[in-house]
């Protein structure tokens, strides 16, 4: 298989395919223009300044296009940085897509459709089974696409539609192990829960908060995509499991200081939430222990009381030492 | 001027009007019956036991009439309590209009329907204007009626909207200091910022709770009915007017720790919390000096910290020394 | 099935067998001798007073025994009381044994063995066997019988061995979603991660803190026994995966503030703190709830920020609105 | 009108009067001269480098000066900058005077001065009027002189005054809505609520903190000097109103945790705290709004949570949309 | 040696001379007159209700009398009470000094009068010298009679210079380990540090707090006390040691939120602080132990983060096991 | 006496002997090779840039080689730094032992020793004593080259044992002032309390934490030392005196949030906690002043609230004004 970025140490040199993810013009102190780009595939991202660029060479080297580089990994101010030796865009017949290089869902958006087919068979409740449709129907296409955030967690294309996956599934073993909580709710939910952040962002790729999404937020913006739906499938907005719906998407993040105008006050509402921040946090975890070797701590994670953590020399699987040495 | 509960000191005898707020059934340690009676005026509330109370007594003094009462104050464990000598209905001819001894707003409804009406014309937005009045309209009966909170501040017949006047009448004052504030914005938002409660709470009669108002909560509430007025007047829900007078409601609370949602983003919304948040302080003060002696401090008011306030003896008109006695 | 003490109603007559919980002699204030009893059954706790206690009386009606009671359920200060009408211990062949009024774990204890030997099974990793199944034989018996807390959750005979199978029922099924999880850290650590409960608390009944509980507190004492074990077993106590698993006993409290002298540092650690606090909470609400009537809200729960919990009117399993009368 | 330095877009170029904010010396890495230059006028700051200076170019651009500049503005890391084409001195029949290029407060001092001296006319109360009096006829030159705070919010020539005219002039209108409050107090203690920072701060330029107001602090500063005044005045420092007043100023802070030594006890301090804030508050959203365009996020304000501000496309007075683009 | 009252036990038969320290004529429900007394000596306080006491009793035990009392020790909700059986005043020839109940510092005035003239001798720098001489001068009849605070530390006659004694004791030593330190301005800070109290504080019995000391407080009290010493004394109040002083007795809490309008900025503001806390918590603690049996906890301080304390069973001087059991 | 590094002012010729602390190859972004160095000697550290390194130079000048330095000393961004003029290796009859520029503790290891002997001495609780005596045994080596921590206090060469005896010495004062103290207890809990640093921490130089350091923490490494001492030498661990001193440990750093996985329980504990932050606090501000000029603000201290401290201008034993000239 091929080398990713991310396989190079540092002082090795470099030879493969990348995408632009972004190119500035920018100037020396000494007045003479420069390109400072980044680029990026699968396994994360570089920067790198193309030195005394020409004209054609910023018109050449947009964000966008996938790039031939050939460099080395160096590093400045303690961050990986390429040393450009040569530059050239890739050629139809080469591995040109851009969506090669981006970051995305591990698993597969029919797989993912498939999921969310069966949690809709298993909500049970007529209103709650038909708002959530509705909602879904609505937003379907942005869905699958959003990141789960702007950063910290699952901000990767289909990074939304994953999250809820995960956390659908984690739900439907917590039914197992208490048989009190409402199925129907419980997966309405999830399902529902952070829907509001493809109103919120701006979509998957250069992602910002909308003015909306800064104004108002995903958590009252999906509250009122509810009430819209109750109203167009002739719903009783203040029926009790609406009610409860609501309530469960409102308190999700469980706390006041965590921007819930409402703290969770039935049993679902809480594990919605303890669920939410178990799938958020393995998956930053993993992202940062990804980038570590092991023996080694990985960087600080801000979102997570800036702790950095250790990966393992155990092999996982086999819980033997894990060979330290790459191929 | 008829003396009323609060003109008398400790040890003096009572003798007057009173309704009774609550009367509950109870049995002393040896099994023996007795009535446990709340009375109120307008100065404040009083408790009594009625010994040995017969079935005849218990059928007769019931919450919501008005009665003449012969006693005694005393204190008990620290708190004011009235020791009954005698005990009888108020007759027609009496003042028994349960109506006479309800704390309410200190202005007449007529007088704030004009104050709202007179801020109505100052919204001079289209879009606003029309949201505020298609809201108001369906809410105005309980809003007259609703206290503005259940407890704090503001807690009478009428508090809510008396609040929502003093709001206005500082916001006012506030555009001819800072000529850059949106008069629109700025009134349609105190209008509308707690109109909620009167979803939130019961009625201004033994308030409690609404299940919507625990589990959805005032300030999502009316965020709701903003949208649901914005699709009957056919406004397009996402033109900024709408935007931004959703966000003055959402961000009204100032902190996500007081339930806000989102924190305020424009000016508007961060005089709207300042000046709720006077108008409540304001209130709570009053209500707690009113009933403390020049000189002395206030009991403590724990939604301000636990402090507890000092009565000036300053005269506060002519700023001489207040006479200690009362004629 | 016989009625329970909590089947019971406000002012219903209660006739049945109790167990007495706790029974002091105190004196009225006319220094008359009375008995304050408190009894319990499965379903929960009431107390009583027993007013003109004769010596004989006192020397009958003591903790340990079980009673035929006859009285009447009534309220004193909003909390429920008995007033006892007839009470006589329980005959041989009545149901005489205390052990059937003690609240307990759901599950047998054998069933919870089984659970236990299931997961040893699956800790594939030598050293980490070893020791768990080295501290866990010195600690079986009372592992068994202990609370998992003072208070709060799991306060009941077979709370910490219950707790810890819910938790492994958990950490089963996040293995599955979670692939880089290593389930002989994972399952070593929720083994034992309580443990030195059995050390900190004093036992099953009059459960009270040991001056070592006290004094070191049960993160550390566990973390010692470790250590022992090593020694015993002749394992480096500084191989990683002892190093591990101590860190993940040490760090499962999740902050300093809870108690833990580290914060998380691998995967693992944190997600043993958040296995076991959605399973004290879910083991707190249930608890709540079962005292609720639906429709409701429960009493407040301080030790999850003093919320209290709606319980649904839905019927949980086919969702319909569940019947508000009981048969 | 001319054109000042924010009024030019990037990559325009600038031509026009600037005061020499700084002048700072300073070498390359290889060891060549330059000037790092920081202009102002009115409508803010932008800093140059004048490369390769020579001595006499050293010698003739200091802090203090006007020149008439020729560059463009650029950005250098996210902020403004000014790249030099050709700079000299202004010739006296130019605009040369250094304070036209120091942002003041918008109101003249006249106008301030006699706003104030209708305040004083209020302060009926004699003490405190005497007191006032002659503390502010003390500090009167700095006082008109100084900032209100070093940085944050009315960090400008006058902005003491100012901030504490706007202060009276909320005062003056709840006073209406609030009829137990007492003007004497109330405008006193604004009056000399922050007069303390003349003696905390070096002055208005190069504004830096004082030995006395490192170690001391304006609170308790200003507390002194009343006492200092009673002292001269011979009035009673332990008469109930200079007690009072004192406390205005030690508790206009709100919270201990923002410096003062006791929380307000008395109405009036707690509105004071209130008005204060609003018009700090009030202030630096509009510094920084000032600096955005329509539809866009201001930059982030420290002082205010770190929050951004979003400036309205609404035309404010007519309430219809501002036009995007700039004559 | 005379028994004291909190020698007895639990149910012992109580014989002892006691001070009334208050007496409140009371009612019970049923309208009978009774008085409730508090009692105490040096041990300690307890409180007896006097059933059916007659006028004649009423105007005999008053506060401020000793009397014999004879009666039982029980205890009443957890706390110690005397039942009365029987009560006389002390007579002339029997120990009725009131003095010789009171609490008190455990060291004699002359000799704390003593060290603090030592330590004004090594107050070597002259202004700081003639600054505490003057203000202790003007307060040192209250200083020897004041306690620390109202309740928590040293509320004791004497209290607050035992405080002042005990801090000097502990800078006496630092200033051999650290030499940094100067000795003038320590030793002057720690003087002087809390002599606002005598303001703040009524004074010795009955303490409450006085307007002052509520609407100013200790700490900006006596910084003004320096200012006018230094008017007297015609030192120059900006000069450099007084400033130190001022800053000294502002900063003595240590932190904002407790209280000081500003925080250590020389390392004799750290250090006295500390010195303080250091104090006043050894004093809480010895004042629970005191009460506390070896082997057991004792009650929680409030103060002190509502810890209790172990009193350990180990001999203090010998380290040997101590005997639980009293002579 | 010779001249330190931080005896020179800024653009003062500087030449000296000085310790190379670090030397790290980098480039221009011109690509031309420099050495990144820094000097210390034990007035403090100083960078300097060797530009146009040759391929000696870099095998020439590296960490650990004493060097004669030439050059200036200039400031860069604010931070002192060191031009180059010329630079050679120290011969052999020149100063060029690397452990005369290193910072050491203040005194002398041997009296070091002694003071530890003598506190040893006092340790009259037999169990204490040996179990002391034995963990020290086994790290005394590294005890006295350990800092006392990775920055902040102490981070220099017998920083450990050197804090460690400033501790002793103001316990031996304490136990005068508060003669309750148990001196075996206290003196064995400041003995041992940070001992665990020696096993968190890597070493004198290159300070890092190690894997155990940051997965268990000095605080229980240590305490697991004091179990397996008590297994060598036979010491019950439950015996009280161990539990003491275990606690002692555990919970020095005085709250859950600075790590402490229980709080102080007996009065050792918390004077414990109190010595190690005065040691630490005094010496952090000494360090801080000692770069400060008389009458400046020290740099700002992150680890005390980001608080900067002022230098006096007294003459600290004279108490005269300090001469603001350096001869």
């Amino acid at each position: 298989m091929m080398k990713k970025l991310y396989d190079y140490q540092k002082d090795e040199n470099v030879n493969l395919f990348l995408l632009i993810k972004s190119a500035e013009e920018k100037k020396t102190r000494n007045n003479k223009p420069y390109l400072a780009l980044t680029f990026q595939d699968t396994s994360g991202e570089i920067s790198a300044n193309f030195w005394d660029a020409k004209p054609k060479d910023i018109e050449t080297f947009k964000a966008g296009y996938v790039v031939k580089v050939d460099g080395k990994r160096e590093e400045y101010n303690g961050n990986p940085q390429l040393r450009l030796n040569a530059i050239r865009l890739a050629k139809e017949d080469e591995p040109s897509n851009p969506e090669l290089y981006v970051e995305r869902a591990p698993i597969h958006k029919d797989k993912m459709i498939e999921e969310f087919n069966k949690a809709m068979f298993d909500i049970t409740n007529a209103n709650l089974n038909r708002i959530v449709r509705h909602v879904m129907k609505k937003f379907q296409r942005e869905f699958f696409q959003s990141p789960a955030a702007m950063k910290n967690h699952h901000a990767f294309l289909g990074g939304l539609a994953y999250h809820t996956v995960c956390m659908l599934r984690i739900a439907r073993s917590l039914i197992t192990v208490y048989e009190d909580l409402n199925t129907s709710l419980l997966f309405s939910g999830i399902i529902l829960h952070d829907v509001g952040k493809v109103i919120e962002l701006s979509g998957p790729t250069a992602t910002e908060y909308t003015l909306e999404g800064k104004l108002i937020g995903h958590i009252v913006l999906i509250s009122n995509e509810i009430s819209k739906a109750c109203q167009e499938l002739k719903i009783d907005e203040n029926h009790e499991d609406v009610l409860l719906l609501k309530h469960l998407i409102l308190a999700h993040h469980g706390e006041y200081e965590y921007g819930s105008p409402v703290r969770p006050q039935i049993p679902e509402a809480e594990i919605i939430h303890y669920i939410d921040q178990i799938d958020a946090k393995m998956n930053m975890m993993q992202a940062a222990l990804r980038k570590t070797e092991p023996g080694e701590f990985s960087e600080k994670i801000w979102a997570m009381g800036n702790r950095s953590f250790y990966k393992k020399t155990m092999d996982i699987k086999n819980n033997m030492i894990a060979s330290q040495s790459k191929p």
